[in-house]
């Protein structure tokens, strides 16, 4: 049994679907969640600084002496997945493989579509995944960068939004998939028009879900990492690397409470 | 007299908007050109946050022995300017100052918009700054966050970009403005819609022309700080944070012609 923390990395707020997934699945475990705010995107910038960002974020969560950590961040788990392993001396899981496995359990045809930011889509990690885990399948990209600023700004399900999602969209339905991997944090929010825009028939594979599932089976499977049965877990802690009160309001209408103290990370420079 | 050059500060691409217009206002001087493309976008980041980057850029470019420093970007000139003055040890320049003033003089029923980054507008910089130069006008502002986003993607004459107009757009229409500040340097891309949406009658404010017009007079009115008549200017360089080959693309399609060699700055770490 092991009492310490799972931790949660994400470029901001994003991962904050993910966080939410692992809380439900896992209740008797306690997060440490950190968002770099104060380089948020991620995914529009190089795998090396995406690279170097994920490193500093493994640096910190193994200092708050985390047990695993989770790469909830698409971009991260994408390109830079071995080097955070490396720096975090704990267990890592990105959302990738989750994503990839349930895209795969789903597809009735055998045709995958997946969307992502720029860096997520470039890296071409969905695709590798999905293709090693079956050979039969064909997997259709596409990068909807605007997705992420829409969801941030609440334009979720107005007509800005559905334009924007028949825009992106066009070539995956042309292709015809049946499944539609929702390869970014921020995607989930935006679930209704997409829905809307592929038709009822396609699944979507949100990968909060997908990697909260996995690290449920992992820790039921490995008792000497699950924490102690009894007893309540200890608070989940937040930090950010920019001002913390933007993030509070964000996190208390991701989450549906509020989440107490939020620290300051000094990861980006202080 | 003086050869040195200019430094020209922005978060990342967007700034070159404002490079552009002083290249061609001052075609005897030379330029170093910075874009913190590791860290942008500085709009939806803390005034706290943008004031450390904005001290680190200015002293990077004091290493690079400017003569003055231009901070094109919007959301520094309106929470950081000075900060980024007492950092670069020359004489500095914002934004703010040469919209506000050119917004003044533009004004025919005294009604002035402003539209800008989150950042930008919660900072009250141009209300400030228009009202300090004449007492008996109103201004209105709005923020545009998805403006930068859709500028950034190219989708900047579609019916995404609009409606994203109209929606943000609506209130200064209906408050009547009669001139309206692009404050941010992304903002002239979309000039085409924004000019439709607020009717032909409505100046827009470009404060890329603005500061370079300011330059060109403050120069030429200095004679001991600018560049020598005879002889063609160094050529300017070009500086950033992330990895430079798609800076290069996208600088080369703002400006018309390759920038050359780019080379990386390491203010954001490394």
């Amino acid at each position: 049994m092991d009492a310490r923390p799972i931790g949660v990395f994400d470029s901001g707020v994003g991962g904050l679907t993910v966080f939410r997934s692992l809380e439900a699945a896992l209740p008797g475990e306690s997060f440490v969640y950190l968002g770099d705010t104060a380089r948020v995107p991620y995914g529009t910038k190089s795998p090396e600084t995406v690279g170097r960002y994920g490193v500093e974020a493994a640096r910190f969560l193994r200092k708050q002496d985390v047990k695993m950590v989770i790469v909830a961040c698409n971009t991260v788990s994408s390109v830079a997945l071995d080097a955070v392993a490396a720096e975090a001396g704990v267990p890592v899981a990105g959302v990738i493989q989750p994503g990839a496995r349930r895209a795969v359990a789903l597809t009735r045809r055998g045709r995958i579509g997946v969307i992502g930011t720029r860096a997520t889509i470039a890296s071409e990690a969905y695709p590798r995944a999905i293709l090693a885990l079956r050979e039969d399948v064909e997997v259709f990209s596409s990068p909807c960068p605007l997705f992420v600023p829409l969801a941030e700004e609440g334009w979720t399900d107005n007509e800005v939004a559905r334009r924007t999602a028949e825009t992106y969209l066009a070539t995956l339905e042309a292709a015809g998939v049946d499944t539609l991997v929702l390869g970014c944090t921020h995607y989930p929010l935006l679930a209704g028009v997409i829905g809307e825009v592929m038709g009822g028939d396609v699944a979507l594979v949100d990968s909060a879900d997908a990697v909260a599932s996995e690290v449920r089976e992992r820790l039921s499977g490995d008792p000497r990492l699950a924490a102690p049965a009894a007893g309540a877990p200890a608070p989940s802690r937040f930090y950010v690397t920019d001002s913390p009160a933007p993030f509070a309001a964000v996190a208390e209408r991701f989450l549906g409470r509020p989440v107490g103290l939020i620290g300051r990370a000094g990861i980006a420079g202080e």
